[in-house]
């Protein structure tokens, strides 16, 4: 099985040196999620401290905060809104994790493992109704807007992954549509929220609005592509959890497409078997090397992260274009 | 086994004419509704048309009509407010059901049986954003604020059933604190909406958001008890749902607490075992009506049910106030 690693740039000091520029807004937003879920019932005290410090990265409110750097937002709402934005994620996490039944996610088991799912739907819906709260304090109708159609917008590409799962005639545009929902949505909302409260022009409103898109399109492509491709992923026996769970994933509809009758019928078959082998994965992979899937996954994830990059053309070069052009390149270029 | 029925009262036609009385206005909110759940993926489509034409008294919406009508309000804002409040009530039922694993409400298959767990945890999702896309259209950032703390409180209060299953030592005050969560609260936000767009005193607002909380926590208190004492639900085989999840409600909890030491052991021994006979509930009927506990709950609900009638106190008499202490009297007294 011939496994290629995404790209061979090193990025975590990229990561680094991102998160540190916005580090005290950061701490800032982790004291509003934590101030926001303590004084609760021990449960959802404990869960929630269990899934916040596990590990993620925080992409989704960093993005906030270093788009309202970029849009000289000089005031602090900024703060809120992160922490309405990683609410709304954690809820979604919680409820895809059931959905799935997962039982690691960042390498830690999930929280319907550890406890259970009764418990991941109720303390889904504590942090989604969170949101609210919290946006509501904020006082913006416009924001509360963005996050009740993110929201919507969320469940909507949950259930559209739903009922694609094993149709292995998924195009390649349903599949767009599909992550840009359940993934695009949240970033480009991340974005609009950061804008909204920013003195900038309409016209780089837009632009925001279409740098997460964007954005959100190709990492979530990136994501779909190291399920098969990831050398880390391979060490940790973790290769092919979406064949596994018959996600229909850019990966596997190029494979699909490409393949011939009788390449199709196998494919078909192994979708509905009821157990997937180590070998039948290899086939599978095999497969995409030979119709080089991995080179067109890569292209089109440069596709969208160019776009995403080309969003910011209406903003003047200074720190902060900087460092979120660098944070499109770490999120594509990333290894796991 | 004796069973008793809640009361001799006939109530049916009482609700009925409720029902007539507002029937224009309830059209109104089923279009809302229904308009809401169009042009989605036909899953969604489906399982919204099933759980809306499910037969639910839609007791929660009219609760909100009714109050407006109490308070003269004028206007069409209260139709889209009463929609956001069985969105709202839709949403739990649906991660309820998949939480409890039932299979049946109000005699039909729930969704999660007739679909499956993941579909009613997403559209229970799509329904929680849709209430608050209907918000965010009619503009109130105080009805958003009533919502938003509704939700949170449902989740926290259903969070409060889940950690208590199985313990008998639960207090009445843990038991009325979690019914005031999990359902009184919703039927206060259904009021508090109401008189939130009409023209009332403060003094009044307060009185009606009062008469919701009375009312919610008389109706699940009636709802506990009708568990262990409906004659609809004997014939229909379903009584007793309650011990049978382990759930501590108000029947049991006083059946507990008046037990001697003997029949505590044994409670406890049953509330352990695997599987639950008709014999075993049978025998915790007969000690609920040795201690008299059927007469008790009676008198506590119509506690509740007097504070809920008298809140409406300030209101002049007229025909809203009637119809309102009509319905109170109707829910308090149902027998299924």
């Amino acid at each position: 099985m011939k496994i290629i690693s995404l790209n061979k740039y090193n990025s975590s000091n990229t990561f680094k040196y991102f998160m540190e520029w916005l580090q005290d807004d950061l701490n800032s937003v982790n004291k509003v999620i934590l101030d926001n879920l303590s004084n609760n019932s021990p449960l959802i005290s404990e869960m929630s401290n269990y899934i916040i410090s596990s590990g993620g990265k925080r992409i989704r409110p960093l993005i906030t905060l270093g788009v309202t750097r970029l849009c000289n937002y000089s005031g602090n709402r900024h703060i809120g809104l992160a922490a309405v934005i990683e609410f709304i994620h954690t809820a979604t996490l919680l409820h895809d994790d059931v959905i799935d039944n997962s039982k690691k996610r960042r390498g830690k088991k999930t929280a319907n493992f550890v406890w259970d799912n009764k418990s991941s739907i109720l303390v889904g819906d504590f942090f989604l109704s969170k949101a609210f709260r919290v946006l509501v304090n904020d006082g913006s109708l416009k924001c509360i807007d963005i996050i009740s159609k993110v929201s919507e917008k969320i469940a909507f590409g949950e259930v559209k992954q739903l009922i694609s799962v094993g149709n292995l005639k998924l195009s390649e545009s349903d599949y767009l549509e599909t992550i840009s929902y359940k993934t695009a949505e949240l970033f480009s909302a991340a974005c609009q929220m950061a804008s909204e409260i920013s003195e900038i022009k309409e016209e780089q409103k837009k632009s925001l609005k279409d740098f997460g898109m964007f954005l959100g399109i190709a990492y979530q492509i990136v994501d779909d592509t190291l399920d098969y491709f990831s050398e880390e992923k391979k060490l940790g026996k973790e290769l092919g959890n979406d064949f596994i769970e018959n996600k229909i994933t850019l990966p596997l509809i190029l494979a699909y497409k490409r393949s011939n009758k009788k390449e199709k019928n196998f494919l078909e078959h192994l979708i509905n078997k009821e157990k997937i082998t180590k070998s039948d994965l290899s086939w599978v992979i095999q497969k995409m090397n030979h119709y080089d899937v991995l080179k067109d996954c890569i292209r089109k994830v440069k596709y969208f992260s160019t776009m995403a990059k080309d969003s910011l053309g209406s903003f003047s070069k200074n720190q902060a274009k900087d460092k979120l052009i660098e944070l499109v390149d770490f999120l594509v270029l990333r290894k796991s």
